[in-house]
């Protein structure tokens, strides 16, 4: 008898691993299945979010974050989410660069995961891919988010250590931004630090960490670093260890693993009733003529979702 | 007799307009009510989206076309959507000085919506927002997008007329992510267009619009635009107008049209499911012990959902 592809994932098989994530991506029916057994081995990977503004040099972070761990021994596996990319809905022409040179290291699996359909699910499909990797024994999950929208934050929360990636010298309205983005961010991380204004960026970040308040969390640690030249990336790592050890004996850890739970059962859930409500072939025709009684007026929405509903 | 909100709108009284965009944040009982007698009324407004990376000054291009508009007489309406804090869940502080400057001429409406609750639904609440500006007689509104996500782009689509917003000179990963935001984009600019760089960014611009296959809908326009020197606004307004027309009387008008009404559908119907089935003190409260038993790992996010749609 063959092995399962549960079982085929728990050895590591990276091919496994690929299939499960385009079930999850796909939502096909035995995912669910999948998913169940996958959860119960999940827990052991220190997972870590990466965001931050465009430009700021995010995935020259995460290559050598990635190569930082790969000399210690670790396995490690990268999740792109790039939901930039509306229509093309596949992978980024940089990411595919990417794939080329680090995927000949079999200690590193590298996916980019991008919008499909439109019952949306990318957010999910993202954590469950963390989690496929997770129970597929990689030590090291690190994701990545291309985007700084509400689903990208999202995503970037549900990680152990969120890493946000600023540069300096950015325009004002990336200030402003800061002090939203700043605050999921448990390691900040300057790049690009051999640029002018790097010692303002740091003063400014002090001053609007100084202002928030973050309670039991502590503030969090400011690294500098310039991803291209490798530097800083060692110091990288140890604050996200550092973050790591810290969070596991906080109070609050307990109540942001629950927050965690309970987005992933909510987005799970949306898009079940989602699918249900739509399921079959009258409900898809039904839809498509009201959508288009809608666009011509003759119908406003919330009507046409009462009668959907029923 | 008092008049009703609705006819309050309808006479384009500012006060009813902000206490019914409160209502749809909230998703108070009565907006589905109030929204069925504002999509009725909706139709005659422009509604210029405006989206782009952070850092390319969208908000002095808003301010600078606002002033425009204002000058040939008309009303305006500005939605701003920043998901980018999540936590405070408020108007970002450049949004409230914004108003305070231009909230003084009674012509102009300032609205800046952020993410609030677990149910998401702020870029439903924003097309509504929307909608009640359109009826009540605005002639221009414009939706500016703070964030670039996923959501971002799904409301950017939604206006008649969508303006990707660029600076020349940024990096790798915004040459990327341009191939993805371009092919939502109506009208391109190049903003900050005193810059060095500003040829090659044009070039790019054009070599990649010439790869992508837009079919029917022909090449959109580059304006060059320095927003902060008031330079290039009239060019704009006038590539939008053409824009407008233009769509007006293409083929794929009308399917775009669906396109939106569908997606306002399927955005409405996911937050009502999720609402009813979250509805009661009794969900509420094993919702919670879920998500502890998730955190614990005592179960899965997928059989906690199977069990709440029984």
């Amino acid at each position: 008898m063959k092995d399962s592809l549960a079982d085929r994932i728990f050895a590591g098989d990276a091919n496994a691993v690929a299939r499960a994530i385009s079930k999850v991506e796909d939502g096909t029916s035995d995912a669910a299945d999948l998913m169940k057994q996958v959860f119960s081995r999940t827990g052991r990977a220190l997972i870590v979010g990466i965001t931050g503004a465009p430009g700021a040099g995010k995935s020259s972070l995460v290559d050598k974050l990635a190569a930082h761990y790969r000399s210690k021994g670790e396995r490690v596996g990268i999740i792109a989410v790039d939901p930039s990319s509306p229509f093309s809905g596949g992978a980024i022409l940089g990411d595919r660069i990417r794939m080329q040179t680090l995927s000949l290291d079999k200690g590193v699996f590298i996916r980019s995961m991008a919008t499909r359909g439109n019952l949306g699910g990318l957010a999910r499909a993202s954590v469950e891919a963390v989690a496929i990797l997770d129970a597929a024994g990689f030590d090291k999950i690190i994701v990545e988010t291309v985007g700084v929208g509400q689903d990208e934050i999202e995503i970037a929360k549900t990680a152990d250590v969120c890493v946000v990636v600023l540069v300096p010298g950015m325009g004002d309205d990336v200030q402003t931004m800061k002090a939203g983005i700043m605050e999921i961010g448990d390691v900040l991380v300057i790049n690009k630090a051999d640029r002018d204004g790097v010692l303002r960026t740091e003063k400014e970040l002090e001053a609007l960490l100084t202002l928030s308040a973050r309670g039991d969390e502590g503030q969090p640690p400011i690294v500098k670093t310039v991803a291209i030249e490798n530097k800083g990336i060692e110091e990288l790592a140890v604050a996200i260890q550092e973050s790591r050890e810290f969070q596991r004996n906080a109070p609050a850890s307990h109540d942001r693993c629950k927050a965690i739970a309970r987005w992933r059962i909510l987005e799970l859930l949306r898009e079940r009733l989602l699918a249900e409500t739509l399921n079959g072939d009258s409900t898809a025709a039904k839809l498509d003529q009201m959508a288009a009684e809608v666009a011509s007026k003759q119908r406003d929405p919330y009507s046409a979702v009462e009668e959907l509903l029923k």
